[in-house]
């Protein structure tokens, strides 16, 4: 059932820069159809990938490592004497990865054209190079490559043009999971977010200048300047309190008790702000995954966005928690079940040594819809899970409605009844 | 009412081996119709649980009590003499429960097979056991045997190895209620939060070599090394700020600010994650109590998750404040009310002593729907509640679809008439 | 329009009893159709209840400056003196607090019994006052007595017992708004509030132990117990740092790093446990504020709950920004619009002097439906405003459905054409 | 078809007063209909808004620098010799600014009469001018002029009153996108957020004189009276600690332990406050926003709130991945589609050389709709996508149902078959 479930794609050969390119990066451009095409491709290459990453990171560590440990009294005597054979190999891969960076730059297009023509074209732009030689990351990695080369060169390893290799640990970010959802949330609440740094600052410097008004005749030497009562400011309204500057006078404690409370005030709103992002942006990648799940069906594969909007617009979703009989054997076919979260196993008798178990994305139910005959085997949740569930009569109306899905349910409900006579 | 609304399940007879794995564990074994079954186990053996539980945690805070309390300074008297006397009983109790627990372990199967065969089979299996014996609290269980024996083996009260006793605390972990869905929120945004920490961590290294590059000339006794810079970056940007170690110069000071603000921010986004994650947590697990409650009443019951989510769908979540009258003495019958939460009372003239109130997991106003006659007494909220209603119209659509549902209800309907006419 | 809105309610008689007990307390014993009585009575001892909670307010907050303050090197010379003139009324005031409440507390029963037998028998108990007097807030207005009366007899102003009149403040509680709401998420959450606290009390004890023994031999005499390493751990993890005790091994502040962020981390869960408490709160209490509206209307009066839950489920939320059009004058009455929150103003030319404006819980629109006509005046909103929208069909829904409503709007209907021919 | 999308408005002209109020302020006053009026105004004096902006706040910037760095120690010494040189224009141009507000004070009237007699007399009222210069704002405005003017007079740069100056930075507020969001939740939240403090307050006095009363005898010296001990208990309970007042005793330790972890748990609730806070307005203000979409459109315009209200009743919301098609050239045209967020590209062939795209608060898919022939262009999303869906069944309801629509809706079709034959 679940080889079932995702219609096989067409096999797109990729070009030897486009494989190094996703080696590197782990995104692909986007060919028309993508996700079906991205899925195959990166099931094949994903251990090529894995394992460059590996080097990549590890040799990130290191570099980090050598300077960080580099002094006497932490390091361990092997590394300290030996640093450079350990330098000149990791320079090496930093190189090499620069340089297929550069080459492999015009394939960071998102979007593919159609006709050759374009595609040649395309291709031998330099636009894209400059645009990664320019980027954030881009910097960094060169960055990273000339401090490496001035210790190297120069020998002296404590000048700070040396310490800048610690930078390599910024090139990490292009691996660590998740941080595309904290970047997205952050941007997408940018506004606010500055607007309370902002504040702060103002805030700061307010109470920095009222504090030193206050103290600067009790402590002259303490809060000699501003700029000093600016750092009390810092170091009180974010609480971090080092304890070097403190207000003595009755009223100077008031504003720093006033100046604690501001700070932290302020600094809740960052927290509830970042609160409400996450659950706007949880909320939105959830119904992405929903269409992502339905889009990618053998049922539902190839009709357009229209007719899956319509499809997703008649599910249910549905919770059950763990140990629940989703639908019983022998029971009448009346809704085709799609796995949002979760898993659940077939029951079937005798238990077969593995059980089959089906999970997030995989669908189920369909063949007794598609068949009109009755469930033929028991369905149970083995964790809570969450499904999308589609009704027999809101599928009767989809298939009233779109021509085109009918015609398909037919042909694989033709094709299944002569291959799998004993699929559920 | 209340004695209804719960159907009689199936007496179960636990083995004494189950009994033991659920005074230790307080879970059992997942039944098949298991909801109720759990119900009527738990509440026979609740006390004995309760027994157990009592006694190891009072052994767990002893045992770890007498080492923090052990020093001089602090402890009393009479348990620093004394204290291999609370420790040989501790031992005991400890070595007793990690023996059971090694006996037992094969109950901690989350599913139970059908046939006897299959079950005599799974008994006899090691694999519970060993899974027991390598898992975390398995070990600590082992590890404060280990230290306690070694206390009272080698007489050496202050050696590292007498102090691993202290871990027993852990073992704590499986009596705190609710700290399995902060386990469950953790678990499901692990991946987010992770990219924090990482971020985090990458931060303070790059922030803490930068400044030990401007204050290693200012202050080289302090910024001897990029470690201690990294000791400043991490008590910084977690705003503890011991003071042990500040930036002096300008330059450095801005980079303090900077730090902190950048730590604050990060750490700002764990809050924010962590909102969003139990309050998607606390929305499935509504709908998952809502699912429990309707799947566990007499009147459902039997029924199977098609019919029951059915029946979720038609229900609409209801609230009412405190004293507001649910439904009026002689008015027509036109819902079912399931309490989700809070509690109603039951308005009956002459007030009886102690007034008759349904709390969250009760049903009423299903008699009158049942025998199509006039409601026979008020219910008034006690406090703010909110209910499941299904509509007297919902009702009789679920009915002619369910056939099964149908004649339940008729049977019922039949038997109360019988027994109790005076239900409302 | 807005004195048609809510229905004249049957004017209740108070005893002294309970006018004092509202003066106290400001709040009321639930009578049946509790909340349109409440309102009429609020509105007349609101007043007497506002002075009476101001001077108690001055009173507590004299009492704790007393002692405060009392110290010579702040205290201003008349304080310091004559504290005895200030203390005496302030205790005068306090003890004839405790004894009015103690009278009263009869009068704090949640709800009131329908027959005067058993009212009568109600009001004779002593049931009500002794659980004032062993309550928390009954059991600090007795101390705050006592401490007061000692400082006074004793004459002793630094004996420990006289300071305890501080905890006068904690009879600030009764007045500050909005603490009830605080308190019943907390209260909902407790379990998981206190799972977090547990474990992390729990990672405190096994964390300051590992830094124990890490440290131990380094600084003996600052690690000199574990209690002293227990001191540091709750210092360090909630990041306040006061920098008493500071690891000073490599190990040491390893673990002080982890113990940060772990503290940190542990930390960031209350808060988002309360952003989703507070978050399901303020949602019901939407709901219940909708049914509020809705159950105090002259339209809907009189009707039961079945029937206003029957309202409240046809009613849509309507979001509109300032300065926007409801409805034009001339237009065909096609809803009715209750104010859920904001502001709106009826546009009649030529203006007059002070412009008509509705707000929260009032209602337009209805009279069109009623009297089926064009609209005679354009509503504009002055704010962003909520509004809580019944259309025409669902009106005649409605109407079908309940007989009553029928009725009572026909009723009004007629009232209206007689006496106020011109509202919209 | 983007220039379609938003109907021209009638060009108003402002006069020079409205347009010096727009250029300090950024905001107009509300004319009927005014948001397309307010759109075009905008555009048309963006520019000499921005430069006004400009000028004022590096004037801000200037005015509070030059106080902050002039220290001896800090300042560039060409600052601190001519900081009078600089002082001068900074406060000419503040005066400047200040007189401007003051005239154009009535135009901060947030609703324009509709005739013009009354527009008149509206003008020559000198409310508005005094309701500014008591303003917040108003006053600082006027704060920050005496104190620069004070310096320039008295020649005295170290007294208090030259200081005020940096108070400038508050004139900053106006120019901080986003802070009117944090100001309108704080506003909401008011109640529970100064509920937190009070009681936060009430905690610290309580815990620091038990603290007083625990530590006095053995730190007589430093908790020498419970004002120190108050400085404590904020430096402790915001985790600021400092270092300097520190519990030596071991209950005092046990005290000082329960302070941070109540403090830290008391200042968790306006994290939590706020975020369910910013989710509703975030909420809200989505609502607002496609309101605003759907009432600005061509194919809208005209219509009275009522019948928009209806349309954004029908509207489904749809999130589409990007790359997603949203619907295929040649296909039937079932539904007009509104950019709520994002953006899409209408595939042309051949590719023109700057892709068309449409973005937040467009509209597509109409005019198949309109002209009932198939759609004559395929359209994909470029970003993650966020649309509000008109189906073709509903928007035939919509027709039916009011009139205007239906009429509008042909004379537009009328028009673009004669004029572009080849939109989609």
């Amino acid at each position: 059932m679940t080889d079932l479930s995702f219609h096989h794609s067409p096999d797109i050969k990729l070009s030897d820069r486009q494989v190094i390119y996703f080696a590197l990066n782990g995104q692909l451009p986007a060919f028309s159809g993508n996700y079906l095409v991205t899925r195959n491709i990166k099931a094949r290459y994903s251990k090529l990938q894995s394992f460059i990453s590996s080097i990549l990171v590890i040799s990130i560590l290191l570099a980090a490592s050598t300077r960080i440990f580099q002094s006497e009294a932490w390091s361990i005597l092997w590394i300290a004497d030996n640093v450079k054979f350990l330098l000149i190999p990791i320079l090496f891969i930093f190189i090499l990865e620069y340089l297929l960076r550069l080459w492999t730059a015009p394939d960071s297009c998102p979007d593919l054209p159609e006709n050759n023509a374009e595609f040649e074209q395309y291709i031998r732009t330099h636009h894209y190079r400059l645009f990664y030689g320019i980027s954030f990351l881009g910097l960094i990695d060169l960055l990273v490559i000339l401090s490496g080369l001035f210790t190297l060169i120069s020998g002296n390893s404590s000048a700070w043009e040396g310490y800048l290799i610690v930078f390599a640990l910024l090139k990490l970010s292009r691996y660590i999971h998740g941080i595309e959802i904290i970047a997205a949330v952050l941007k997408k609440e940018r506004q606010i977010l500055s607007a309370t740094f902002i504040t702060l600052a103002i805030l700061i410097v307010i109470l920095s200048t009222i504090l030193y008004l206050v103290e600067r005749n009790v402590q002259p030497e303490v809060f000699n300047s501003i700029p000093s009562a600016l750092w009390w400011g810092i170091v009180t309204m974010t609480t971090t309190g080092y304890g070097d500057i403190i207000p003595m006078t009755s009223i100077g404690r008031v504003i720093g008790g006033v100046a604690m409370l501001v700070g932290i005030g302020t600094l809740a709103i960052p927290a509830g702000i970042l609160a409400s992002g996450f659950a706007y942006e949880l909320k939105h990648r959830e119904q992405l995954n929903n269409w992502h799940i339905i889009s990618n069906l053998e049922l539902f594969a190839g009709l357009d966005a229209n007719c899956i909007k319509d499809i997703t617009h008649y599910l249910k979703a549905e919770v059950l928690p763990a140990g629940a009989t989703v639908f019983k054997k022998h029971s009448a076919p009346d809704a085709i079940y799609f796995i949002a979260d979760g898993e659940v196993e077939i029951q079937i008798f005798p238990k077969p040594p593995t059980p089959i178990r089906l999970r997030s994305g995989d669908v189920f139910g369909e063949a007794g819809l598609l068949e009109n005959r009755k469930r033929n085997a028991s369905i149970k949740t083995t964790q809570n899970s969450r499904f999308l569930v589609l009704d027999l009569h809101d599928f009767h109306t989809l298939i009233s409605k779109h021509v085109d899905l009918k015609n398909k349910i037919e042909s694989i409900n033709n094709l299944r009844k002569s291959s799998s006579p004993d699929s559920n």
